[in-house]
């Protein structure tokens, strides 16, 4: 795994979190990602609760901090970033889109903390909350449906932090184009054979089906 | 929103799904990212139920295609792609990191149908149903974590499909790094003598305390 220097400087901020999964689902994407700092300002608390207490949670749960305001929450970051399903609701904010914003916030995390919002599965950010930010966040979703599930948006943003730009561009030859309802018929015809013939027989093996299947696609 | 030719020749293939939460999160990234075409191999019959019936689900998950193998559901594509945590479970098939892997997907789409495999939410994909695969793509989690959430791969994949590689690239000058707290001190404090001196009683501004925020934000 590229693992960029500094991720634990980055805050995770669930503000008003209502669902028990959700906050799950952002304390696992941390851990598997290698963020380890989460924030809650305001969690709807039975959820919270939940979340902390269930079986095979992430260790991540364990040490979130609980905050009641997004000042607090933030107060020791140099740069504070909210997320926004919207392009243009909030004027006076700068919106960057995820592939370029995650570029300036792997920089800002060399010279100190810096603070992802995420807003309530409802509403998002609010105005107050929005306030707080330096710019705003937006991942590329189609126009007709930009609403995220808030666990697959907070995947998507810490996926984007520590997704290594090198690996994309090397070369990779051109893949085969052959169909594979043609290269099942192939497996099917020449397990047929092979165990006509004897020779699957002979072999005892119990994964024959698997192993010719993988032999013809790899012709 | 940068839209790749030919998505809707990508075939999202879950097999042997249990959580319908997990069907309906998958759907609703593709929905997202602009993607169609999604296909059940031998779902959770009652999961499946209920996401199709959930209030608010993806179009998506109305127009699914159900099949009983791995064969059938991948039988018109020309590249099939399966998706494991492992890095080397199954040294039969190359394994590709997500950011290589996705450059060659979307290479293939110019020729024909491509089919990702994802598997089970607790034992993955099978040795059978990597058999069909062409080769494996590998979301780069770090090594003590491994195993995404189902919903969450999902997200993570098709983002990378959508990415604009050129987004990424574009140049952004270096951010201002005071700190949050220092910020919220000089807001609190401008607050204060606005007030004191009318101003703000003058105006009758409702939202003042958003507005003196983000004003201190930006310079």
């Amino acid at each position: 795994m590229h693992t960029p220097q500094n991720l634990d400087r980055l805050r995770v901020v669930l503000v008003s979190t209502r669902n028990s999964l959700n906050m799950g689902a952002a304390a696992r994407a941390m851990s598997n990602f290698g963020f380890s700092d989460l924030r809650m300002v305001k969690p709807y608390e039975p959820s919270f609760r939940e979340a902390r207490s269930a079986v095979g949670g992430a260790a991540v749960l364990k040490s979130t901090r609980e905050f009641t305001s997004v000042a607090d929450a933030i107060a020791d970051c140099t740069l504070v970033v909210g997320t926004t399903a919207v392009r243009t609701r909030d004027l006076q904010h700068p919106v960057r889109r995820l592939e370029t914003g995650a570029r300036l916030i792997l920089k800002n995390l060399d010279k100190g903390p810096v603070a992802i919002l995420f807003g309530s599965e409802k509403f998002g950010l609010s105005n107050d909350d929005l306030s707080h930010c330096h710019w705003l966040l937006n991942i590329p979703t189609r126009e007709t449906n930009i609403s995220m599930n808030l666990g697959q948006a907070v995947a998507v943003c810490l996926y984007e932090l520590i997704r290594d730009p090198k690996m994309a561009r090397q070369k990779e030859k051109a893949a085969e184009v052959a169909n594979s309802g043609d290269l099942e018929r192939i497996t099917i015809l020449l397990n047929d054979v092979l165990r006509e013939s004897g020779y699957i027989d002979l072999r005892c093996v119990a994964d024959v089906d698997q192993r010719i299947r993988r032999l013809v696609r790899r012709l």
